[in-house]
């Protein structure tokens, strides 16, 4: 009889390629599941609750997997996090349910975009913040951002060609705020389409140099129209912070 | 006649052998040299204010150099920061007077050293923190530093070795603070001897860690022998901050 364990990941997205699996390119998974082969001398597969881009960082990532009962979560943890590198740890550890699934039983994610908004680019931040010399507005921005709470269809925020569905999503939290020259803005919802927190972001920002009226954030998200929307921000200001579940509020704590 | 300019800098060590040239080895002496000589289309040498070495960072090193009075402090920032690495930045350029010199005329330097002292290791400090899992005694720690501010022999604090003209330095201030898991070592100093930092962390760390009682910070600093004194705290926590300047109080803010 197998083990369901969960584990609450945090890493540095910076030099790999994303959290799932791919050919020829490094990832997250690759690393932990190579790992996890190595404690436990047999192939194990991971299910993930957000699937990161490349470049994207989280401090609340959450996985499970099937494992032989033969350790303790706690052991688990520390066996992982001896051999993990340093851009990756295992924050906590946890006995679950056979049928408990990550990404299924997730109830909400929260993102946080950052930007450096600086008079020059923090130096200590260039992999972790989007750098915009430009002076942004963010009263402008947390207007804008309003519109966006709630169930709404985001098609206008979606990667142009993804194909889901649906595109409805509910945002229940959208807050932008600002600490001396680093903005950062936080996301809570029930789920998010392909490249939607960047999205939002490239337009919010579109909002904070006056190029858009916060008002026009309700035209676009109405319009259903990815090229009404601005650019998508670039992934290394992006973060997975958290995972809710209904069932285990314990689980995200951070 | 050329002009004399300061530049103040924020680097990340991380992929740095230190600031001062060196053969073979990349160090930020030698990609602020070639940027100069990039603009001046002519060598110009760089004095620096605190030689820090492999790995160190720094949010305010300074540097002076003497070059042609074609541009404006501040159209010399704008060029470094066009063509710099995304690691090195300029963040204040200033013209002095001909006999500045950023080394000989500093009057007190102020270093941090961070400790992350977290119960696991923060991916995102792992370049900037030296990470510690055993739980450090604080203010343990904050009563054995109170026995090296002033003016002293440091020479049990410096690395082994090192030959200079005298070991004697005043520490005006050394602090030791706590915001959640991560503690930072504040010294601010007439000068520093090499490694001086370093040691006394190292040696603060085994206070905190309960190997050493405080009031012995006092026996390990009148031996003036190194080997008394705790290792040497790894390159990766330390940070130079600032440089003070008693005839240009302005210099050196941040």
């Amino acid at each position: 009889m197998l083990q369901n364990y969960m584990l609450v990941l945090a890493y540095d997205g910076t030099n790999y390629h994303g959290f799932q699996f791919q050919k020829n390119a490094l990832t997250v998974q690759e690393v932990l599941e190579k790992k996890l082969e190595k404690i436990y001398k047999r192939k194990i597969r991971v299910e993930v609750a957000g699937r990161t881009d490349s470049g994207v960082h989280a401090r609340g990532q959450v996985v499970n997997m099937l494992a032989p009962p033969l350790l303790t979560p706690l052991q688990l943890l520390r066996a992982l996090n001896r051999i993990l590198p340093a851009d990756i740890a295992i924050l906590r550890a946890k006995a679950v349910p056979q049928g408990f699934h990550v990404r299924k039983d997730a109830c909400a994610k929260i993102y946080t975009y950052t930007i450096d908004n600086g008079r020059i680019a923090d130096v200590f931040q260039r992999c972790y913040a989007w750098y915009i010399h430009a002076p942004l507005n963010t009263e402008a921005m947390q207007k804008g951002a309003r519109y966006l709470v709630g169930k709404h269809d985001f098609k206008a925020f979606q990667s142009a060609n993804s194909i889901v569905k649906t595109t409805v999503r509910t945002l229940f939290d959208l807050q932008v705020k600002q600490e001396n020259s680093m903005l950062t803005i936080c996301f809570k919802g029930d789920g998010f389409l392909y490249k939607m927190v960047r999205c939002i972001t490239g337009t919010l920002v579109d909002v904070g140099r006056r190029k858009t009226d916060p008002r026009e954030i309700l035209e676009i998200l109405k319009s259903r129209e990815r090229q009404r929307a601005g650019r998508t921000a670039p992934a290394k200001g992006l973060c997975l912070e958290k995972v809710l579940y209904r069932d285990s509020p314990d689980v995200g704590e951070t």
